[in-house]
């Protein structure tokens, strides 16, 4: 292990903003010492509670997301905030919100935010995300909310990386809306009626209810629905409560361990694809290969299978 | 080439309803021979004409979707109608929605309608949708709609697959949902502002346009926005226009291969992947391995990396 990956490690553990940032970095451009710093932290890891938020566009998430930190600020537990904003991907446009966003927290050393934006080709959005939230956890943070807009796939990854996932609704969004939370149904662990205050909230939280009874208790726990107004920081104490609550339920069981151990096997293929991606076509001559292979299968010179097979073959891999 | 395969394929590029409906469920099910199959097929393709169709939960897709079918059929023109929906992983509940949309074309041969939900481990979406999507060409539907739900990787996958990329948009949804509009407007050919006849129509007129002058032109192509109300199938023709517009405009430009090529270029990678990672842990011995090494890591007493080279080692891969 390199002295200098070395020092970088204990800097992160020891909670130093600025390295922990860099260490970001690295990891979101796959730098050769990403690989290296995670290692040499992983023991260090395993002790962060992973808080995933989710919900549509327009939910209030975010604020919902700052008013728990602050609640957990308050009971002095530091806190690492990740914003995946998988919408993003063309711009890439998620640090202007960051700065933003870190103003209300800008003179406490215990919270630290960042929001990261799809990544590229080799990499994947939840493998990125994984690895921030480790390194939020090597670093200390006792509590890491990872908020993500959108359904979807991003969803489903963040649930299998999250301890505990809130789903995030509010009146209003819409009439065949309930099309999306039938998906959101199943994976939330706890269930937010933002904006409780506006019409058609008890409505809302009617449906909510009659859905939920739909859904087969996980492991005799049955999703509870707590009502907020994050904007007035209304029912933040209710919903940690709820949290903490699932935290002692679902550490009792045996499903826990289950859980994280799915959650590794899903990483553990991602680390292998890319890997074996990397050795097929991470050079440059691999890179033009496959372009001219591509041009063919468009051209429908060459069928796609047919070409797959070139490519391993080219790699040594029958 | 097995004898039944190749009838199969035949039956397909004749249109048979069943053995289509057969040969999407193998490639649901990353069956066998579909790969065979789409081999098979593979040279017949090329023809159909993609349409994505993306936008929030609650937007009108669907009706949008049958809408432009109807008006093609009108056309004389066959068409082919794939519905993404990643929110029911789940549930995998999309069959019964399937059969309530088939009735309204029940009598009409010249259109079929498939629902899909997101696939498993080896899987992936796209893939399955793009195999569908090959399938529908082969089968000589002209005009295939790909209607998709939500925001994220999903959707950047199939602006990838199609030919010509709707977004639809509609009033009211919600305060902050321009977060979400700054990643659609990118990705987008033509902007649809269904239900149009609603309060604040015009309100969110004049913002997309005011972001689409934001976007620089890409190859000359200005994205329109077409006003529709689906549900009375106000704006259908308009809209109908436009598509035929970017495609005379599309096929006559370089980007279009360009497109083409990198399209074809994700799916080698997506293919290769899936390959590799059947030969290193499809096997249930392999399976076995790594869920021991997922309980190590999420133990702590292995780290991620290590265990990766230990599955690669296995599989005699470097």
């Amino acid at each position: 292990m390199a002295v200098a990956v070395n020092n970088w490690a204990e800097q992160i553990r020891a909670g130093d903003v600025r390295a922990i940032s860099r260490a970001i970095t690295a990891v979101e451009n796959s730098e050769a010492e990403a690989e290296e710093l995670l290692r040499s932290l992983f023991t260090s890891t395993g002790q962060a509670y992973l808080i995933g938020v989710t919900g549509a566009p327009g939910t209030g998430k975010s604020t919902l997301v700052d008013r728990l930190a602050a609640f957990y600020r308050r009971e002095r537990k530091t806190v690492g905030i990740i914003a995946v904003d998988p919408s993003s991907a063309f711009t890439g446009g998620a640090i202007l919100g960051d700065r933003i966003r870190m103003q209300g927290h800008a003179t406490d050393a215990g919270i630290y935010i960042r929001s990261m934006a799809t990544r590229g080709f080799l990499g994947g959005l939840a493998r990125a995300t994984s690895d921030v939230a480790l390194l939020l956890d090597a670093a200390g943070k006792q509590v890491v909310l990872i908020e993500t807009v959108g359904v979807g796939q991003d969803e489903i990854d963040i649930v299998r990386l999250a301890d505990c996932t809130l789903v995030v609704l509010v009146p209003g969004l819409g009439d065949d809306v309930q099309s999306m939370k039938a998906g959101l149904m199943e994976i939330g662990d706890i269930f937010v009626l933002n904006k409780s205050d506006r019409e058609g909230a008890d409505r809302l939280e009617q449906q909510i209810l009659a859905m939920l009874n739909l859904v087969p208790e996980r492991d005799g726990w049955k999703p509870p629905l707590v009502r907020t107004v994050a904007t007035e920081d209304k029912g933040t104490e209710a919903l940690a409560g709820a949290i903490a609550g699932f935290r002692s339920r679902s550490e009792l069981s045996r499903k826990w361990e289950a859980k994280k151990v799915a959650h590794w096997k899903q990483r553990l293929v991602e680390l292998i694809e890319a890997r074996l991606l990397e050795r097929v076509v991470g050079d440059p001559r691999g890179e033009e290969a496959l372009e001219k292979l591509a041009a063919e299968v468009a051209e429908r010179k060459k069928d796609p299978y047919a070409a797959v097979n070139e490519v391993l073959a080219r790699a040594g891999i029958k």
